[in-house]
């Protein structure tokens, strides 16, 4: 059977809201074995129902503690693999080898999900507060026109909010990821605010196309190297488990049959497992690269992803370190340019205080 | 030098009594070459003497704290390796080569022990309690009728009770072990207590034989495949530390020349570390299989023991991170077939509140 | 880049004074690629000006708590590698790109150092209490006849005063390290006092050369087996981080052509990572050997401290364990061949009054 760890630390303060939608899968992830995980300090088992649907329980029999996600479906049950306990996708125990009667007291928590997107979102809060409006808009993710590819990264050793910060301030680009893209030091100068979300935005012009590692770009953009465009791009903390950012390249005087316009949008979902591990995984939606084959344009795209992340995950699992062993005896000292870091702390915790105000 | 490894959570609160016999070592273990071991709680090394008793003491020099596990035997004393500090049977200092006074100061704790059965065991409670009466009464392991052999297992990630508790409990069987074997399920009528034991019988009639895996059982009990017999057996909790069970099985038609009886005990020993985790030792007495090479046949019994082992012990200890991350919100719900294992607790409630009383 | 681990068990109560020199780095350690290592309970980055000075910084960017030794050096400053902004050498933020102006309060701690000897010394406590006098004399390690070299050996997993303590007390050479020299378990009958520093003396007479491995020593001082001579010595606690110890070695009857006289000088220097592991560096300096090639003299001497010291970190890591666990129920029982160590004892403590009062 499958090695189950903990949480890690376990025991720090909890600092993520749980009337919020997380991602707990990616819906490729979910199948008919059924998938233990730790999410939001919660163990969870997820498997899909012979009609596809997803179920999200606790993942934990009510009788022996044992992981049901170690077990086996029968239809759209869960048997528990030490005592065959048995239940349905409402967490209702259903049969008892044993004895005839099932007590009601036989059940284990079932949490409200939504498979949005390529997604597969869980709400651990009241679920009478589970409200699938809450869910993020994501029309590009099921846009023909877009070439649409996601995956589920792994496990982060740091705060999900490290990982949330480090794309809501691109001035980290040309340092850790770059050093030719000198444009991103310039911070956004619109950060717009409301209720639930922070957005801000950038405008670059004649600056050489694409990113880092920018072959795989140019070779999906169907460019030659040392083109020089414009670029236009938002980024939108959207909640605290889902950022989503968006950019559209123009090409002025775009060579014979080529395009003038490409555009690019990614998210980016943390779901904490506690306050300092989470997952990670990331969507990304583009326009071009039809031209490659499929699978060698997953390839492309994964393979683009990874090295960039890499680069943030390495130092934001240092900062962690450093924070775990509370080295620091000064707060951080935050600029201008954390700004949109700084409202997405807010929303956090206007969330946490209305969650602990009920 | 052997590295030393620490207890794991030794700060989660005892729940395990010292007032009670445990398995330190199966016999063949101890040796004239020290051994160190973590016992409830207390380092403790174990040694024999030149004459073949079993010594167990405190595996820490009163000088400076060093383990004397790493140290040599002169004759029936032990010799610290770091500044040659040595130690008798009992305790004391009888040597200190930097001075000619030996302080009475100088001295670790001894244990009392017994080699009884084919294991040696110890009592880190009160001494004066130490009554070789409360030993588990073992007729077949010291029977010539019955083969027999034994294993430390190792260490496993769990509370004892849980592996206690495994065993206290054969409704498991089908869903763990072998699907085919639904005889289990039933669970046992018949729950005897006493003051300090729990036993619960069982009778199968016209069962498959053997059990998983039953190849090695067929050959070990030299019958062919598909063979229909009845089995009446028990398992007891004889102490916290140990359970014991039996099992006669009687071939109703017995083929020309074979035996229509077969009598099968095995002795599940488990002593905590911590609270979340112990060792483990087995052994089996069987009155067959005495036509097969005493190498294979023991090579059998421990591959079949392996084999099921191990089913139980990922469980429990994917049980037992469950239970150290708190994930659980709502106590287990237990049954009639827990009411071997409710009585196995409550007598080891009994035993903790009366050490705390003294 | 680098993965950082944390310190260890942190929140053990910190039993080593600050107001001290303590080693940071052997000279050789640092260069211009920085390094960042956990000193004192602090992350600590250290590097060197181009002038060749070293410069020690909290490993902490005030911003957003990268770690700095991550970064670049761009002159005599470094660059965090998160986002960019420039420390120089007194800690003061110098640059950052995201804006013209530098808020004040982008600093970092700077903390005092000093290249002495073949080390870097670091002071994290009050900075006005740095004085150069408190750092050790050490007048063999620069005289040209005296051969030197030293290395950084790594983590030991255990209290820096349990590897002072070590070398305070050789009584464990026999035990330890080489049964045959007897001539060690002689407490040293001379311990003097001062206020801050532990000196014990010894005279061994007509004892086989060397130490052990002995053949190395041989090669060395050029002398055949067998060989008896004289020996005088002492060791001295110069601060919680430092021992000194010398010896002289006299031949009463060398052979032709021979020395009469050997001297062999060294350091034992340990610095806290936290309670319950320390960094740990030494330094030899002997006045023979000169005959051997440079390259393989060095290669014998490290060969010769890896082998011995080995042995000392194996019991010392095991001896951390059982203390970590708390499996002692009684206090250690000290001799009087623990005066020195007792004395050493009283010195820290007293240290960590005078700071605790302050």
């Amino acid at each position: 059977m499958t090695r189950i760890e903990g949480t890690g630390n376990a025991r720090a303060k909890r600092d993520y809201p749980l009337n919020c939608w997380w991602v707990a899968a990616a819906g490729q992830e979910v199948s008919r074995r059924p998938l233990g995980r730790w999410l939001l300090g919660s163990r969870i088992v997820l498997y899909r129902t012979e009609a596809g649907s997803v179920v999200a329980l606790e993942d934990r029999c009510a009788h022996r503690w044992a992981p049901l996600s170690e077990g086996k479906l029968l239809g759209d049950e869960i048997v528990c693999p030490y005592h065959g306990f048995q239940y349905n996708a409402r967490g209702m125990c259903t049969h008892v080898p044993v004895q005839a009667h099932v007590p009601a007291a036989l059940k284990v928590r079932s949490f409200p999900v939504r498979e949005h997107g390529t997604f597969v979102w869980i709400w651990t809060g009241n679920p009478e507060r589970a409200d699938t409006a809450l869910l993020p808009e994501l029309p590009w993710f099921a846009d023909p026109e877009f070439f649409q590819t996601q995956a589920y990264y792994g496990e982060i050793g740091c705060n999900y909010m490290l990982v949330q910060e480090n794309v809501l301030d691109l001035t980290h680009v040309p340092h850790l990821h770059d050093a030719s893209q000198h444009e991103w030091l310039a911070p956004p100068a619109d950060v717009k605010v409301t209720d639930r979300t922070v957005t801000f935005a950038f405008a670059h012009s004649g600056v050489s196309i694409g990113d880092v590692p920018s072959d795989s770009v140019k070779a999906m953009m169907d460019v030659e190297c040392g083109r020089k465009v414009n670029r236009r791009g938002w980024g939108t903390f959207v909640s605290p488990g889902c950022h989503f950012s968006g950019m559209d390249v123009e090409d002025p005087a775009p060579a014979q049959g080529k395009r003038d316009r490409y555009s690019f949008r990614s998210m980016h979902c943390t779901t904490p497992i506690s306050a300092d591990r989470c997952h990670y995984w990331w969507s990304i939606a583009q326009d071009y690269g039809h031209h490659i084959p499929k699978d060698e344009l997953i390839s492309m795209i994964h393979g683009f992803v990874a090295t960039v992340f890499k680069q943030d995950k390495d130092l934001l699992e240092a900062i962690q370190v450093t924070v775990d062993q509370g080295a620091a005896t000064s707060p951080e000292v935050l600029l201008a340019s954390d700004r949109a870091a700084i409202e997405a702390r807010r929303i956090v915790q206007r969330m946490l205080d209305a969650e602990a105000a009920t």
